[in-house]
């Protein structure tokens, strides 16, 4: 079971995420250990030869590993990534894609997710990234 | 000496890489095996605590590496960033960011660029990474 | 079908991959885009606390990915790895290691390996690497 | 200054750091923030091409980084890498490589270090690595 609610997600991303509003990011999943957040395709991301640029992916894989972070412990929002390596594998087509964060580490000061991103539409998968979040150590959780 | 101007750049980058260009970059330096890129603050990409965002940050590194490939072979379009690794260091004060690439190698498939970002007031570096590009075999300069 | 029999991985390994004969790596699995690859616990690579060493889960890594590319490929001599990030996730108490590559990309010049690390004992996830390999633009096969 | 004489950090590999025994670490630098280390000339770790092995220099950062972080805080035995990023550059003419790590974070948690690695006759920037480190919380300093 999440510790937010999409609601809740949505509502932190609006006042204080502005990077990820922007992005126009969607919740699609948030469950213990996980998220999947999809970006719409957007013409603003594009590079030349049509791929989704490199940042917008960047982007999305950080997101999604901090609402798996906090789908798992709560509204902390003092987490801060600390570090992320990212793979670029495929030029996507044109369209939608998802990333799927799964916390692979999860202890008292540092969380880790895998998030390997797809193509929505033919499920090719674009981009690996892992990011590893700090968490405060007195987590003050904003009801 | 750049192999690339000042004017080719931003010319590049307003026409094919909108994520740049909504950013704001502005192009400080570009020489053979160097470019620094300043990223000018901005509320838009502010976190919770005030930092400026992450994903901010890898668009700059990977931007800045971009500007360097360039800068040193040329207007390629197609060089495609391969993969990005970012350690974010020092939480920045409010205020513009400066990346300065350095290219570490520049193979005729790859080149990777060694990237510390720091904040302009102060000089703390705030993060710190390296992205990888890779350049297609037949070079097609756009003149 | 590995495109690679154990026997050739064993006789590459013994004559020109002096690393990895010093760490007795063990073959337990060799499919297209697929390889499993065990280290058998040994006190020489144990750190303070009794960790297998950092260092001896990234030869394990690299060598696992250099199998999966191997036994998709066939045997290519010069594959030779151009990056790798690892993360270090929990302690494994002592007792063997399996590292389980997959490759998620293979083109014609870049493979990049999936390669998470298990306690062989109790199935945790002790670490988890990517690593790039390049692949030679003529691949001469050796047969 | 060092907060750790050479004696003590040979006394500590000589014990505890056996991996880093069997590559015959030589200790350059010790200094505050920095640390030097080379790896001397090894057929062991010739890969095919002759290529120093990919594992000897990861394991070479890895052990820099730690040196430069117990010559900034002094003796922690439990300090533990929790994620390292490598780039290999060009590959070296057979002979000595020495690694120069900086930390360019020294937090109350965690420290990262830049560790380009050099072969020593030519100077030529062979690979470039990163490495965090994490720091226990209470600090338990052997004498």
């Amino acid at each position: 079971m999440s510790q937010i609610t999409r609601e809740q997600l949505e509502a932190l991303t609006r006042e204080q995420l502005t990077f990820a509003k922007a992005y126009n990011f969607v919740i699609e999943k948030l469950a213990e250990h996980e998220a999947w957040i999809r970006l719409p395709a957007n013409g603003e991301f594009l590079r030349p030869g049509g791929t989704i640029s490199g940042p917008a992916m960047m982007a999305l894989a950080d997101y999604t590993v901090y609402a798996a972070v906090l789908a798992t412990i709560g509204p902390v929002e003092l987490a801060v990534t600390t570090s992320l390596n990212i793979n670029f594998l495929h030029k996507p087509a044109p369209g939608d894609l998802v990333a799927k964060a799964r916390l692979i580490k999860l202890g008292k000061r540092l969380a880790v997710g895998d998030v390997p991103i797809y193509a929505v539409d033919d499920d090719t998968m674009v981009a690996h990234a892992t990011a590893t979040y700090s968490i405060p150590p007195h987590r003050e959780v904003t009801p």
